[in-house]
């Protein structure tokens, strides 16, 4: 076996691999984590390093020019070890990481009528006889009997290591407890119950009982800790997937788990974010001390993908045609089961899905959003890295999911960049001298540009005339800002002498190709459900927008773009993370619970892969704002007096 | 803190210890195991060692003449260090470990009305429709809906590890698969159905489903590999608990599991013995290679300290008063959660027990002796280290336990053993010479006297006159056997020149009345029991004697120190190991396993240690054969014909 030695950014100690290894493989031994957005696919570039000593094999070229190659740029995912190197990593690169806490953070009530009689988690004080020379019960059987005869539970699933403990526990208080118990309803009239903890004595009649509710997104996982007795609120927290260096969307995700250890990996990267979510919630609960172990039930929304990697369970199904998941319902499981550092007899509800690409964040957004309650045409939109969607009211819902791509949340796009300090978040264009303006989130010099950004700066590009309505760029404008780059035709949205790095930030001809189909795939989407069920999309009567996506969208000029229908302002509603309420609710009431539940079994669910009628929307929607500009009358009223002389 | 160093055996590393160790903390951390039968109590004096350098605190001296003193020995479980020191540990005493396999093998059919349809475990074969475009139900909901619509099971519990694997078995199989359901009927008609294994493809029809049924001793444990369709028992292995090496009866155990981490030693002692057992029956087994990960059924009989400590759970209430264990029947757990190492999902039935001290290995002889289904009126007895007796018919069953005390198990007496090579089992005494004459287990020198050896010795010797009716040693007999020793009054049985060791092996007065309070504490137990019920123990119609006890045990020796009662010998059955066999009739047939639950439930249990009436009854067996010697009528006729002039 030959093998050859990697020295990274000048350490003394290098790495000693196999020929035939990856220079990300590499990395990863020497404890270095490289970026890898797309998965290690070669598609991202974001993996870009240098080898300054030695020679690399390259699979694949792709988004690196003749003079990088000279200068011995590569992409790490694809440079194979063939002898020894010396790698130089740019410290750009580097896996960044921030707390998004407070940009989450949302005022929500418990529904107007929660009481906690409505909660599953129940409360009971049991005083129990102590056992004698007479009476030689067992300390289980006594406990199980009490259940019986004050509460009228035949059966009560006990974990084993809850058994481990009553003993202690029943003498300890004197044979008074205070025991929680999740009682569920089921269909037969008999209730599932499942003991969850005991304590020596009574505790307080109305002390809180801990409770979260979650989100996990394919980018954030957000957590909301509750106390279940009064349905408030007590922390909102939230945090990038740690899961995020091993690919950005769902399908790189997919393809990493594949891999040797890949999914144990990613199941314990995601469950150490949750771990970290559940620390920082406790610590900023005011009034009270809050432990991790004092959690006792959390309820679970997550797209599909992110369901299997979260319970360890193989994604590999998901996108392998006809794109079917191991599970849309899960078993409720104990969060010792899984890793979770809470109470280890937590009950763990992961809420249903519908699809692999509708998951339970999409039905417990529907829940949270009122959908199913409502008579009005709705539209219920949630676009992450995938762009879901639901029409319907409370008699139908028809859903689907579009691979947008993650061109909205930054990737996949040269300057792109996530929704952090140091993105241009919006941006205006000077319709005579084609000069651009644009605001930076946290102010600053700009970095790159995120997902409103490039909407923003689409929409500007096709009003004042900087690109056509296929997208092409006017080379013919007195302006140096249009230029042939190195991959085509560019815009320039900021010099270099106004940036952090120096380098100047432009939209590629490439990259604007990316945001059509990305907005093409959407607005697709929307027709198709409209169709299948024979209802013109101009009817819709409210678009809710789920997910961060919505938080800092222009209506405007998303409609300009064809990116969301041509509808009054008026109409559109953002409702922030719509996944986590739905949780939050069905954390809360049983009847919750049974309505997502409901939800997902009567969502009909079109899979566009398959659908003909899909592509050639599609193909229609590949236009500013589309080939049938009746369809945006808005827009064409906006475009003629733009261009009628002032 | 202040630490000394300690050598032993003249290693050249010596252990380094904080000022107050016990000699057998030090011996742990340097890697040897002192025996302790009495779990460090100080009362076997089985751990003795000899310091030769440096001085020792001793917390009791008992068990140790002023001689040895002087020499430096000490109970190493009593001897405190205060300074630097080198300890000796005699060779004979280190732990000794042995398969007894070869004893314990015995021909066992299946009740003769067995068919594998009374198996609860159950192997079906399926065939799913393949998912595609317009059907896009996930694998999970596929699976139970065929085994709703095919077989009528409403529910079906999925641990969540066997959910991580059924997209790719579907797939590999192309959607025929074999599943193996534990479907156990419930009271309310409903059954209760838990998924066990799914593998790709139609397996063979009649192949074997491998099932394992377990009887934990405290001192052995024995494991029976079953095939489950056809009944058939292909390996029957036992060895000792390993738990011995923290003592040897289940009061010292519970002593060790207080201590801190002693539960999780005593369980992962446990585990892994019966995880040893698995390795070597699948090895044993022919005509089928069977690997742990095939066994998928287990049932376990065990009494009740050691069921609490295979499941971990904390024995801690059994001895202490009013003597409550935890429980009496356990949950059904899946393999992996309590560390065997068979198939992870793996079905793990703890069979019910009674009592602190009358537990499943009761219950499960009860049944396998076919006590609840006889009308003759019997008495079941299984003396292991404690002695556990029931007495009754199909109408009615009453159960009490006795601490015998481990004499019978060759502890706490002076030259005491196992039934092991070297181990007198059998002792003859010429009434004129009161010269004894024995036999030797495995032929050859011996080393100790085994239960069987000390009940016979102890029966010679009364019936000879070496001894009275009250165990004092006739002193003005014409022998030198009979002397004083250390200790008191004592019997030679076998002088140095003959022993392996070269020390005399003698019993001793001490050990005598050890032996007499073990034999009056069951004598007195049959007594209470049928006092309780009114029925004269003459009446018994049929004595059942269960567990590895009887297996060596001289009958008519056994009544004539008043041990068993004197009824004809004709009515004294041995059935081997009861507990077992109950176990693999649980294995087998849900109505076995519904009869143990039933014979648990109906049992009634007397607890003797706050029984006035088995107090005095004690107190009148404490005499040989018993102080109302009417009771012994063919004892007193045998004494009159051995002293009558021939």
């Amino acid at each position: 076996m030959t093998v050859h030695r990697v020295t990274f950014n000048h350490r003394a100690e290098p790495v000693t691999v196999k020929s035939g290894t990856l220079i990300t493989e590499a990395a990863k031994l020497a404890g270095i984590d490289i970026h890898q957005p797309c998965g290690g696919q070669g598609r991202c570039g974001r993996c870009i390093v240098q080898v300054t000593e030695g020679k690399v094999r390259l699979r694949s070229s792709l988004r690196l020019s003749a003079e990088d190659l000279s200068l011995g740029y590569c992409l790490a995912c694809q440079a194979v070890i063939e002898g020894d190197i010396s790698v130089l990593i740019p410290e750009q690169e580097r896996i960044e990481r921030r707390l998004v806490t407070d940009r989450t953070a949302v005022e929500v009530e418990p529904p107007p009528t929660y009481a906690p009689n409505q909660q599953t988690l129940k409360r009971y004080f049991l005083t129990l006889e102590p056992p004698d020379y007479e009476d030689q019960t067992d300390d289980l059987s006594r406990l199980l009997t009490q259940l019986r005869v004050d509460l009228g539970f035949e059966e009560v699933e006990i974990p084993i290591t809850l058994l481990k403990k009553i003993g202690t526990v029943l003498r300890e208080g004197n044979w008074r407890v205070t025991i929680f118990l999740d009682v569920v309803p089921c269909r037969n009239g008999v209730p599932h119950v499942r003991m969850v903890e005991i304590f020596p004595e009574h505790c307080e009649d109305d002390s809180p009982i801990w409770g979260a509710a979650i989100d996990i997104g394919t980018t954030t996982v957000t957590l909301w800790l509750v106390d279940l007795w009064t349905g408030v609120i007590h922390a909102q927290v939230a945090e990038y997937n740690a899961q995020i260096r091993r690919g950005e969307d769902v399908i790189s995700r997919i393809i990493y788990a594949d891999k040797d250890g890949g999914l144990q990996e990613l199941q314990e990267l995601v469950v150490g974010t949750i771990n970290q979510l559940v620390e920082v919630a406790c610590k900023r609960v005011k009034h009270y001390e809050v432990k991790p172990n004092d959690i006792l039930k959390v309820t679970v929304a997550a797209n599909t993908t992110m369901m299997h990697l979260f319970l360890g369970v193989p994604p590999s199904y998901i996108r392998l045609a006809p794109f079917i998941p191991t599970f849309s319902q899960a078993p409720i499981l104990r969060a010792q089961e899984i890793g979770l550092k809470i109470n280890p007899h937590a009950i763990v509800d992961c809420l249903p899905g519908v699809a692999s690409y509708v998951g339970a964040d999409i039905t417990a957004g529907v829940l949270s959003a009122g959908m199913d309650d409502t008579d009005k045409l709705t539209l219920f939109l949630d676009v992450g890295t995938n762009g879901e969607m639901v029409l319907g009211s409370k008699e139908w819902l028809v859903t689907c999911a579009c691979s947008a791509g993650p061109a909205f949340e930054g990737a996949g796009v040269r300057d792109g960049m996530r929704a952090t300090d140091g993105a241009i978040e919006e941006v205006w264009i000077n319709s005579e001298t084609y000069e651009p303006d644009y605001r930076v989130i946290g102010g600053g010099k700009p970095r790159g540009i995120c997902g409103s950004g490039l909407i923003s700066l689409l929409a500007e590009m096709f009003m004042t005339g900087v690109i056509d309505k296929a997208g092409n760029l006017n080379a013919n404008l007195p302006t140096p800002r249009i230029r042939e780059g190195e991959h085509g035709m560019e815009y320039v949205v900021a010099w270099g002498s106004e940036t952090q790095h120096g380098r100047d930030i432009v939209v590629t001809r490439v990259d604007i190709d990316n945001l059509l189909r990305a907005k093409a795939a959407i607005y697709a989407g929307f027709l198709v459900l409209a169709q299948s069920v024979g209802v013109p999309l101009e009817e819709t009567e409210q678009v809710l927008i789920g997910g961060s996506f919505g938080k800092y969208l222009n209506i405007e000029k998303s409609i300009q773009i064809g990116l969301l229908p041509d509808l009054p302002w008026e109409k559109f509603h953002f409702l922030g993370n719509t996944a986590v309420k739905g949780a939050y609710y069905a954390l809360l009431t049983h009847e919750s619970r049974e309505r997502i539940r409901e939800i997902a079994a009567k969502m009909t669910y079109i899979e566009l892969s398959a659908d003909n009628a899909f592509y050639e929307a599609f193909m229609s929607a590949m236009f500013l704002p589309h080939t049938e500009i009746l369809r945006f009358p808005s827009v064409m009223e906006a475009i003629r007096s733009l261009r009628t002389p002032q």
